[in-house]
């Protein structure tokens, strides 16, 4: 088994993960968290979005925390930004890293963005340029890459053509989203040897949702195909706007299980991981789906 | 990605779900799940145990169950015996097929069957002799395969070593189990390299503990290796007695969503198989770590 000797997790959950609970994590329990995290040995923290308030009000404090938080050097501190307004939020908060966002797939794209996937392209550019000039490398999401909910499945094709339109504006690297947590290893290596044709292993990060179960087999083929980036959530923060009740995000604690059990390093303590998902678990008042939150949970009670 | 055309589901929920939930579920409500089962196009069902009552109160009704389910002719209908009067009960209940149980490891094997391994072999004997001049087949769960909660890692060797001597009394298959939940795709792929030395695929079934979410992973790379049997548990029932609140087996419905999604036939109907699962929800009046029963009850709610 043919597997990288180290792996760079991309935290994402005070982004991905608290943007998508019902409830509005308060300003100063969002800081704590992110400090907390802070203090895990994470180099890459996705810390809010600048996404307008009407949209995702849980987000609404962006500038705030960003802000706020206790800034660790050797931390990339990043955050959403939609366009060139929010660039201008996320610039004078002070952000390190600049990610933006768009779908593989049409429906979903119009769903969330309300423009078709060329009508987006000029959006995004004014943002990577704005932020380049700035001095800000700009990573960027593809969403929807295996399936969508309007669409149905995604042509590895679709994801290439968006990619190249992404780099070609001078985005450093690229997360791919199984957004709505529906894909199965074959899924993931065919879209994998498809985008390696066109592109560096390094040049991509893997994001998954694990809302069917399937996104540490989901992982095992991505390394096996030399990708050494993924983007996960403490506590699998997340659920899944269109599937009630299920999964968020990859949790970071059960990939750093994974990853540290076959020897691949990360640099992040799972211990501490764990401790900062059930500070999240004790303020939104439930459970959460990770299992090495619950083994911690059980842990902690016994 | 080369993955078999067909895989065999062995269901365990009945007997290593329930065994392992806190409260006893009422004969009748077994029997009826069971009888749910039965038409979900599984072809096995192991349904319970003829363990001590003693040691295992919530199966205390084994005969019963075994007598009272509607048989279906095209099923296989198992049960767990440790000695040889527990085979006596079961071939008077008109078992179809017996499964025996031991472990890879020293410490497990002493906690569990309170003997040494080397001592253990001649009770299994008798019931395999037993079991075979009744004419059924025998099944053999070996536990501990990856790791033992008391001797830390178990060497691939010492599977081999009781798998040998287990084929050597006329089982027919061995179901290799990572009964704590511990393990991942690179020990597994060990495991199954060393076994694969010396028995053949088609011999081996996988028995997998989602409890840190690598289950799936593991099953991608038993499928890899050429396996083609698992056990699994309607609703992912079962928990660890080795971690308070942990999740149990693999549930029944992810490995299918998994196995479907990548064109794996399995003859099993994932939509009853996850009603299946949500009436064992209701009956023990809590929600399973499931991710597809997860799915069924938010779109029931919705």
């Amino acid at each position: 088994m043919q597997l990288p000797k180290r792996v760079q997790i991309k935290e994402v959950g005070p982004r991905d993960g608290l943007q998508n609970e019902i409830m509005f994590i308060p300003t100063d329990a969002k800081i704590k968290l992110i400090n907390q995290l802070s203090d895990t040995g994470l180099n890459y923290i996705e810390v809010t979005s600048f996404v307008h308030p009407k949209w995702i009000p849980q987000l609404a404090d962006a500038a705030e925390v960003l802000k706020e938080i206790k800034r660790n050097t050797d931390i990339t501190y990043a955050a959403l930004v939609p366009n060139s307004k929010g660039l201008e939020r996320a610039l004078d908060a002070h952000v390190d890293e600049v990610s933006v966002f768009m779908s593989a797939s049409e429906g979903h794209n119009k769903s969330n963005i309300n423009k078709s996937i060329d009508e987006t392209f000029p959006v995004l550019k004014e943002v990577v340029d704005g932020a380049l000039a700035a001095g800000k490398r700009v990573r960027g999401y593809i969403s929807t890459v295996i399936s969508c909910p309007y669409d149905g499945y995604t042509k590895p094709e679709q994801v290439v053509y968006v990619a190249e339109r992404l780099f070609d504006m001078g985005i450093t690297e690229i997360s791919l989203g199984d957004t709505i947590g529906v894909g199965v290893p074959t899924q993931v290596d065919a879209l994998l040897q498809e985008m390696l044709h066109h592109f560096k292993a390094e040049q991509l990060a893997m994001h998954f949702h694990d809302t069917r179960g399937t996104a540490l087999a989901n992982v095992m083929t991505s390394l096996a195909n030399g990708i050494t980036k993924f983007d996960s959530a403490f506590g699998g923060l997340g659920g899944c706007p269109y599937a009630k009740g299920a999964s968020g995000n990859v949790a970071t604690e059960d990939l750093l299980y994974l990853l540290h059990e076959m020897g691949i390093e990360t640099g992040v303590n799972l211990k501490k991981i764990q401790q900062t998902a059930l500070s999240i678990e004790r303020i939104i008042g439930k459970n959460l789906s990770s299992k090495l939150a619950a083994i911690a949970r059980g842990e902690e009670e016994s």
